[in-house]
């Protein structure tokens, strides 16, 4: 990856991810995000309509097609700022372990909003950076 | 769909489109969209960097697979305001005729940044919306 894109990526606040169903049906969501070490982690913070959170969508479709994608992006009614970043790659639950600890210690970091949730014990999804791909302006100045 | 899913995609400024792959690896991407009569559209007002338009990741997508969706939401730092409609359904490419005429007169209405772009060559992708599934706080006020 770039300087100029992982600084893009440090300066959003918001990714849209995307998985696909069994029936190849595509799914998008907002999620919020922090990216080390290659991987691009999120957390489940809302309340499913399920009580069993393993239930939402994004996660079944994980277990069916482990492929994501998720683009962050800037828009702006100056048409010369627009850019975004999209990455590619494997999608994996985790529920638990030192990878899922360090990760929701990103999360808290990157958002004080999280801070005061009980999100510990909440799934983990991690996307292995495979591809990136780029356009138009990323200068975060 | 509901009056406040309908307002809220009015108000939105940017969607996040999503593809499938013929090998399943979902694709995603800013657009700038307007919706009318159960569809939802989009024009391709970048340059590919192939020559022909058509080559575009995610026109080459819809044609080996139709599914899509399409994001709409708005971040706030107060997360009591976060909120997305998505849409799902059917992705055509239009070339020309008259729903390819009103498409790019309704973008350039909701974008004056379009105004001055030649636009009117140019591919529209319309979703037929068969689901909308919506989240959180959808308040335009």
């Amino acid at each position: 990856m770039k300087d100029s894109e992982l600084k893009f990526l440090d300066h959003g606040r918001v990714a849209r991810f995307a998985t696909v169903g069994a029936d190849g049906q595509p799914h998008v969501v907002p999620i919020c995000y922090a990216v080390a070490d290659g991987t691009a982690y999120f957390t489940i913070d809302e309340k499913p309509k399920q009580p069993d959170v393993k239930a939402l969508k994004r996660i079944r479709n994980l277990q069916q097609n482990s492929r994501a994608a998720l683009v962050v992006d800037r828009y702006d009614g100056d048409w010369t700022r627009l850019g975004w970043v999209m990455l590619q790659g494997e999608g994996t639950v985790i529920l638990s372990g030192d990878e899922h600890a360090n990760a929701q210690r990103l999360l808290k970091t990157r958002y004080p909003q999280l801070a005061g949730m009980k999100i510990d014990e909440l799934p983990v999804i991690a996307i292995r950076i495979e591809r990136v791909i780029s356009w138009g302006n990323l200068d975060t100045d």
